[in-house]
């Protein structure tokens, strides 16, 4: 499945949110994460590595939420039941989330997808994209956060099964690290008062 | 310097903030971050090997953020240059932060503790505790958030300087991952409205 064909993907599409921040404060976050020309090639190589085992990947994920009852929830329906539509149709973005965080394009159409991304996790715009009547009206700003451990965490092993040595792997774990702690920093924007962030 | 002396600091005194969180509430926190008891007996360990390092630790720390203006800028007074006297006295409560983390108390009192240090990070507190006339009124969200990346990966060589094999130090480099994620997630608390937290 081409990215294009993913329900409510919005890379580069007009009605994406626009961000407050430009390229120059992409670059000044960039520098606090240490995000060198070094993970950028990690980053593309982690790339190529997961290509093929992102439904694995996912499915890792998915138990992982599947069997905690206080993640699951958020993706109930009004009647308090995982409603399967819902956990389809963010999967896809998930994977494709994936191979975007790997190809590292740190434009500003990119930069606004993050913006999209973080309204979609809270009341503004949860359960908009899919047309969800959703139990839980936003995803709690801490599990946001907290995610970045089991992401980090779980998709080393991944990483480790195309042969490449410890000190590659190490380097791919590393910049994974660096930039999913980079999406979900910005994703954290719509939360907090603009004056906060 | 035992933590009793160091000025501000508030771990269990009776000014310190309270937590809108529960004990139950950090449970479902420190399984999201996939925090167990080898985690905590690795913090344990990386206390013991971290202990007579800190100041080496705080350097490096503090290196990073007096060669980047961006971040350089929180710790300046109504001059627009550093402060000499404000550094320093957050340095202490830095490096009791370090054996505090490591430490991994996770009560009530401990709880409340993250809520005062948060609250110090926003217009709030920051700049009181120290009776500092300062240039920025808040450290921005997006840094702190931000600081978890070098945090978590300057760590790790002092970590091996005490003789543990390769699989130790990834214990406690592990450990000491997902305890500042914790603490970060638990500061970002009275930076956004609380139904969002």
């Amino acid at each position: 499945m081409t990215s294009q064909h993913i329900p409510g993907y919005g890379l580069g599409h007009p009605d994406t949110a626009a961000s407050p921040l430009n390229e120059d404060d992409l670059d000044l976050l960039k520098t606090t994460l240490l995000i060198s020309e070094g993970d950028l090639q990690a980053l593309r190589m982690a790339g190529e590595v997961l290509d093929d085992q992102v439904e694995n990947v996912l499915d890792v994920w998915y138990g992982f939420v599947g069997s905690h009852p206080h993640l699951l929830r958020y993706f109930h329906g009004a009647n308090r039941q995982p409603d399967a539509a819902y956990l389809g149709a963010v999967r896809a973005r998930f994977g494709q989330w994936i191979r975007d965080t790997c190809a590292a394009r740190y434009d500003q159409a990119w930069l606004d997808y993050q913006e999209e991304i973080g309204l979609r996790h809270t009341r503004a715009r949860k359960n908009r994209t899919d047309g969800i009547q959703a139990e839980m009206p936003l995803i709690h700003l801490r599990y946001l956060l907290a995610f970045v451990v089991p992401l980090t965490l779980t998709v080393r092993p991944f990483l480790s099964r195309k042969g490449h040595d410890a000190e590659a792997v190490d380097r791919m774990a590393q910049a994974w690290f660096k930039a999913i702690t980079l999406t979900a920093v910005l994703w954290t924007r719509p939360y907090v008062p603009a004056e906060n962030f």
